[in-house]
């Protein structure tokens, strides 16, 4: 009983079996395959978006820093959740990329971010040349805290940004847990909630190592496609990446895994209620954060579950993390593989 | 009647004769003057380090940033106060010499970093491979709320950081005015203190544009060498830095003016007081944060005063600021100049 | 017949073989995986060096990025061959990654670094603040011109760079390939040979996409593991880099897959040299690149074969090239795919 | 008789005058003190561009490097001569402004670029995405071989870079001595001939330090004052370098004090060859690069002159060099001081 990270888990046999299936003959290098141009289509008619752009990437960091390199300047800041993956787990990876941009982090309960507090921020940042200049939004979904942004709660967030002219990002190495959770059209999750680039996870739902970066406007693909070769994203047998991508997709196989962990999360916290153990944040998707009686994580150690325990556990034992600084400082998380 | 900075005053009478007595005849160029050999001993003898590596530039935000740069690597985090010049008034000039480290905001009243806060910092950094590292420690003296750490204080915090193995960087940029406010010998303020590299500051206290950057080990004086000169922070004609330096130095000038300023602030912040103005912070150097009741910063400013209003008045009028990124959303500030 | 590049061949049996079957189960993630182990060890003795810190990356451009970074500052020189990987191919990832070191080109015949061109350079950098310092030599084996060092030339090459303390980078992204050629112990063209840190390539041999950095000294190894996280290079569900590369190693087969590229080179540039082309360097590995008469490149491409022109042909047609900026005018390009 | 660097003279008594004469009373910081608008106009005058955007720093390094990084991408390639300045002399200061582009090294007689060796590294860069893209050209103009580009040259090169869409940049360290050299209008050297910007020299030519960065397109301002301000070199009390160049400026004393350094560099090169000595480089404006027999600099040195050795000396004795890096092996250098 592995609850500890969704990057414990094998891949799911219809993304190995693509990965064989396309492993004979020659093929073109670099992101001229042809199972990339599928790939392609089949995303930007997920996200309804005929004009979109679509590359491939293998690491959820990856995805992130370059979408951002992509649309900020080194002058520039990032406003981010205080739990954000971007500001918590990449060991800097946004600032390496960016060359130095800011994130300034926005508080909010339960891993979103609290509009009021999006706004201060705002306001207060980039007033004159002392300052860094305010660069790009980007928001989680599912949050690290395992909940979800409504479309209209992306929208409200959105808004704010578009209104001082920033483009917007969308972390989502969960997204197909969110689009479970919510019931919301993929568009209405994004593009149509002022979203512009999205980092669209395979990996955690059942990928060996691939994340798409969409963005709804084109006019950074070259720039992109530079920068990617330049951070050594730029895979030479590419169509590995895409064969990957190809299998999540087809057949709406990742929504049919990311329904499943959803339904399992909610069935085991269900459970851990029912037992005594308090939640944290709200079990919207795949993650758990929960609190339970002292000698509880010994006796389900030893019946062979493994999880997490958070920092700062402050009478509490409980499951959670990934093992980063904490930044929840009463969390407690167990993330259900699909 | 101006209060709004120190920056807007000319330079004293004996630095600028100090610039026009060394404008003759040939001397070597990008730092290998005469007169830098005399300032470096003069600097040593401050900070009774004969040992130390001392450098020269021309601005507070090429010292600190330099200073980090030498004793960071971009996967590192900066431990500073949430009201750091470092973090809300160079528009990122630390990301960008350090190539990227991130700046982790410790909390504390009146400018002055909360220990505990410190030591939550410094615990929940750098657990692991997916965060930035715990890098370095920097201080401000005289702090950004116009308030002094004594040379306890200053002991308390670098004790934490060296107990990580960490530097200790301290932002001297008003350093004049924290020896004059604390009756402390400058050794005692900085490397007795477990300081390892002062931006000493000349510009603010009557020079026209001249920062010192005293290493107390000199391990790392051909790396910032090579620093300075690729951040274009090396002069050519670099008696004219030396000489603005001497000038300050010579004769105690440098404290003389340091403590004209801290007087004037403690009058003026008096009659203020006298007057209804609230002070936001304890007035111990040479700058005033206020709050007056409504109507007085009009009838200040019909009378011929200059001063800045913050952000986030919030029902009360005042005077403060450098029209930077608010950092604390009730300070009202006059800093006094020389 | 498509002989543009190793990179449009499909993957081997054996390391997709590899692939699927550590597909079930959970495994721990980031590296801690058991295959790693094995890999580790199996490296290791590949180079005969039981200290050797082994990491995986997914590209070649990485690898040789991630280790440059790890060794130099953003002040240093790199030197390297006029057609070096790192300086022609790569959009600057060596750039990025070391946050602004120099590539210093060296020139020579095939490919290869003359000696003598190596220690005016060496002799001609870092001779006063104002230029970047001597950083690391970076060499190539097997060569962009498709040629081979021997490890006494290897040796020769990087005693100048150890006389003034410079650790010495090898890009092996074609490594078996110089093994076969040489008939050489790969630490005799490595370790013993002055070489501090190897990319040790498996894409263009028959992996999907996998390379080991081997660094002997494993001093630099934290350091290596921070900045590969921080690149986006650290992969979550790491069993997948770990399974290629020893189904890779396995049996040796990397070698034997190595050997038969050689061996069909050698073949192919026999028999166009029967039928009146020309070798522009020798063909010791894998590449070819020839010039042939008038005519020939349109009755080969109507046979079916696929190639590559070369910049600058100068009156004479012929095959070879990545297509990226020219770096030898006259060379022509077959590369033997495995 | 120093014969060293422009670098060892002092400040001319006009500009030092003018410092003076601006050190009383308060005035705004951060260039928007009354001298700053004056010099704006002055220099817009100058150049005969009445929109031009004109930012003042205090060393060449700066006005270089943020002149490039305000105009090119990281990804980007810097078309530049063997011999520039940006390329020898700045510690990679470029690298690390622009953060990471590259330098592509274009030869060229007497430090004069060679059109056709321009037009072949322009078109063999940016071929795909696996290289750097063309970014930006940057002349030198006096060169540093102290020769000068007519206007017809300077509009030959710029034309190439133009037909690719680059902007062109202009290192003018001693473009006074340019301006005399040529008898051209400063527009005629470099907006009408394709400039896009300018590093305008003051120290050299009279100064303590100052240079201004001359943007013909004001589009790019904004984004310059950022950079500059996050490197640090955005002076508080900044009247002082207004004062500078405002010194410099009036009544022409500029082109007076360049006209006598040519003036007096033509007389020393008339002396030197009718004595023997060889001009390796035409002398056009202030610099002296010559070889002489055996003993000679043994004799100059007992009479009293100070002049530099270049590296490679190769039979010959001479002068010259700032002790950088060697990038003509057979330049002698004497510079002469205004």
């Amino acid at each position: 009983m592995i609850f500890t990270s969704d990057n414990a888990s094998a891949a799911s046999p219809e993304v190995m079996a693509a990965i064989v299936n396309v492993n004979s003959g020659y093929d073109a290098s670099y992101g001229a395959d042809a199972a990339m141009a599928r790939v392609t289509e089949m995303i930007r008619d997920i996200f309804a978006a005929p004009d979109a752009a679509v590359y491939l990437v293998a690491t959820g960091t990856a995805a992130n820093a370059l979408a951002l390199a992509a649309h900020v300047q080194p002058y520039h800041a990032i406003f981010a959740h205080d739990a954000a993956h971007i500001e918590m787990d990449e060991c800097g990876a946004p600032e390496f990329f960016t060359n130095g941009a800011k994130i300034i982090r926005v508080a909010g309960d339960h891993g979103k971010m609290d509009p009021a507090a999006l706004n201060a921020a705002l306001s207060s940042t980039g007033t004159s040349v002392h300052g860094v200049q305010k660069g790009m939004l980007s928001l989680t979904n599912v949050t690290e805290a395992g909940t979800v942004y409504s479309p209209a709660e992306t929208t409200a967030l959105s808004t704010m940004a578009r209104a001082h002219k920033l483009p917007v990002h969308l972390d989502g190495a969960r997204f197909a847990n969110a689009v479970i959770a919510t019931g919301a059209h993929p568009a209405d999750l994004t593009r149509r909630a002022g979203v512009d680039v999205v980092s669209f996870g395979g990996t955690k739902n059942g990928c060996l190592g691939v994340e798409a970066v969409v963005m709804f406007d084109a006019a950074k693909a070259w720039e992109f496609e530079l920068r990617r070769k330049r951070a050594g994203h730029l895979f030479s047998k590419h169509r590995y990446l895409s064969a990957q991508m190809e299998g999540y997709l087809a057949n709406g196989a990742w929504l049919t895994r990311a329904r499943h962990a959803n339904d399992m999360a909610a069935l085991l916290a269900a459970g851990l209620t029912a037992r005594g153990a308090t939640l944290l944040h709200p079990v919207q998707a795949n993650m758990i954060f929960a609190q339970w009686p002292a000698g509880t994580s010994q006796r389900l150690r030893a019946a062979g579950a493994a999880f997490y325990d958070m920092p700062a556990a402050e009478g509490f034992e409980g499951a959670g993390g990934d093992g980063q600084r904490a930044i929840m400082p009463h969390r407690r998380q167990i993330k259900m593989a699909k």
